[in-house]
């Protein structure tokens, strides 16, 4: 079913999203902004991934860079969508639709922009159902989407268009391009068909942020607690409740890495490990929760999410989990986004405090 | 007036193309290796400046990255061609002619190979008289020739396109790519007609490389001074003669930079500074040269061109300068290419002691 997006949703829906983007995926504040700006232009219809047709092109359009310098460089309309324009011109053929790469307050909203300067539909979909902090992360590379070709741009006036040997070398061109670029740039790639889209995949992303904006908002109205909402909405629970001590964060080749502490109650600490994103969760010495679970950490009362590029001395905070989509749990997937990719030397741990086995089954290709 | 370039030609033309390298530009050996493999598969005409047609379609092929690693990575032919089909494509005509960039013992001949391969018509021109280390270097750049479209492949499969804001941006990108695909990458780009192309370009550079080549081979049948028939033919001069006592190398940030010291009779001591051309020589105190005059290291006795990677302590060598193009003794061009724009706090020193007054008129757009 074909819905429009209105200004109205978007200040709900960049909430929903940054709290699905795990401390990732952009500042919501910026990303409404840069919504709110584009639908003046125009309406956008967004379409479920069960009405994109067959032979439908369909391109991800998203900003690549570190969150701490995109919230100095808002990027204009014609920055959004040059690499669209670039991609359609090295295509050879129109572009018909435009997805979410990732869900984030500005990876999710972005698209919009995309969308309603292009006059394109949306889909109400993205690659990932989070944010992860490399281009190559999203589920579309285990069903053998090629992220090439990809096109980046930045407001200069610079633009390349990218064939790759495969989606991790996309990744590492692209991302030295973008350091020399400024840090931030816009992308689109990963051009498929509507049945690619249909098969890789996360059907329902901004009905869900707009869900979740919704449920905050309405908690708040009602004076319940938000996070609980939050929790509840999502089949997560809640890790840890605290005050924030001590945040270590530097932007280093191109990402916002670091790791904060978060002090509770008797004694008890818990430390969060995050690239762009939360990756990890620990508490007194137990893993709590890994990638590709969600990690997430919302204001203590208001429920407001919390990036990581966000994270101060002081603030109340709860962090929560939830699980990830299923498929993130295969071998080909653990392999590419498990805490061992990242660095870390340990299993993943579902949010449910069980450890991922990696026998999910995650298309052909992988 | 047309002519054939054969495998007999390779050797003296790599030689002769390695002295006018100054250092830079690639191993000679390596280069003529790749032109005589080349050449196997077809000859290669070889077409004077003048007989280029106004509405040709003229692209520079050449090898980005540091000598130092170039020399231990060969290309394919399939390779060098990657870069000028895929701005074939973009461009959407027909590439007519190939032109070296730049000349040196590889970037003279890997366009042979290209053009070989391609089955393409080779002007006899470059877009120096020498060799530089960045890619916006080419007179080209100063006549408002933009090196963009460029196109970038590597031995993996990664092939980029580039549209930039300018010459200096389009070396920026291109080079944090190159070194991120392992510091050595075929490059296409600098589309020109074959107006811009007259306008543009040192016309006769092939020829004059293999003269040079000749002529050192003549006098070393002839037991004569072939150091002295390179310094004749270029209307230069003999700096130093010495032997190589020090020499620092690293290669950062995709260059082979460094400076090495020579030591000469009566405590005399020449001092090279490089980034992967000779770019100054200081004697005692007193600058005797710098870019963008041409500064050569060749054997003492049998006048063989040493690049700077070649570099070694205790060889006998002898150090000889002469002019460059004097379209690079323009303000603009010494802005792009002087002393200063490479760190060095003095001004641009004349081969014959002179210095440069920057005020040679050089292009329209400069």
């Amino acid at each position: 079913m074909s819905w429009t997006i209105t200004p109205a949703h978007i200040d709900g829906l960049a909430r929903g999203a940054a709290v699905l983007g795990t401390g990732g995926g952009g500042d919501p504040y910026i990303g409404a902004l840069l919504a709110r700006q584009a639908l003046t232009s125009g309406d956008v219809t967004v379409v479920g991934l069960d009405e994109v047709p067959d032979d439908a092109l369909v391109l991800f359009v998203a900003m690549m860079g570190a969150p701490t310098v995109m919230v100095e460089k808002l990027p204009s309309l014609a920055e959004v969508i040059e690499p669209v324009k670039a991609l359609s011109v090295h295509l050879g053929r129109p572009v018909t639709h435009i997805a979410c790469a990732e869900v984030g307050g500005v990876n999710s909203t972005i698209p919009i922009a995309a969308a309603a300067a292009l006059g394109l539909p949306l889909v109400d979909a993205d690659g990932m159902g989070r944010a992860f902090p490399e281009l190559q992360m999203v589920l579309p590379t285990l069903y053998g989407v090629t992220a090439s070709p990809l096109a980046f741009s930045d407001e200069k006036g610079n633009t390349g268009v990218l064939q790759t040997a495969d989606n991790s070398w996309t990744e590492r061109i692209a991302r030295v391009a973008c350091v020399e670029m400024g840090c931030s740039v816009m992308i689109s790639g990963f051009s498929m068909s509507g049945s690619a889209a249909r098969e890789s995949l996360v059907a329902g992303s901004l009905s869900r942020c707009i869900e979740i904006g919704q449920r905050i908002a309405t908690a708040r109205e009602e004076k319940s607690d938000p996070v609980d909402a939050v929790v509840r909405l999502l089949g997560g629970r809640e890790l840890f409740d605290g005050k924030v001590v001590d945040v270590h964060r530097a932007t280093t080749t191109g990402f916002a890495r670091g790791r904060a502490r978060i002090d509770g109650d008797a004694d008890r600490s818990l430390t969060l490990q995050f690239q762009n994103e939360h990756l990890v969760a620990e508490a007194d010495g137990t893993v709590l929760a890994t990638t590709p679970d969600l990690i997430m950490v919302l204001d203590g009362e208001s429920g407001e999410p919390i990036t990581t590029e966000g994270l101060r001395y002081g603030q109340r905070v709860r962090v929560i989990a939830a699980p990830a989509d299923e498929r993130w749990h295969s071998d080909a997937a653990l392999a590419m986004v498990g805490p061992g990719y990242f660095g870390y030397d340990m299993a993943a741990h579902r949010f449910d405090g069980s450890i991922s086995t990696g026998t999910v089954s995650a298309g052909a290709t992988a």
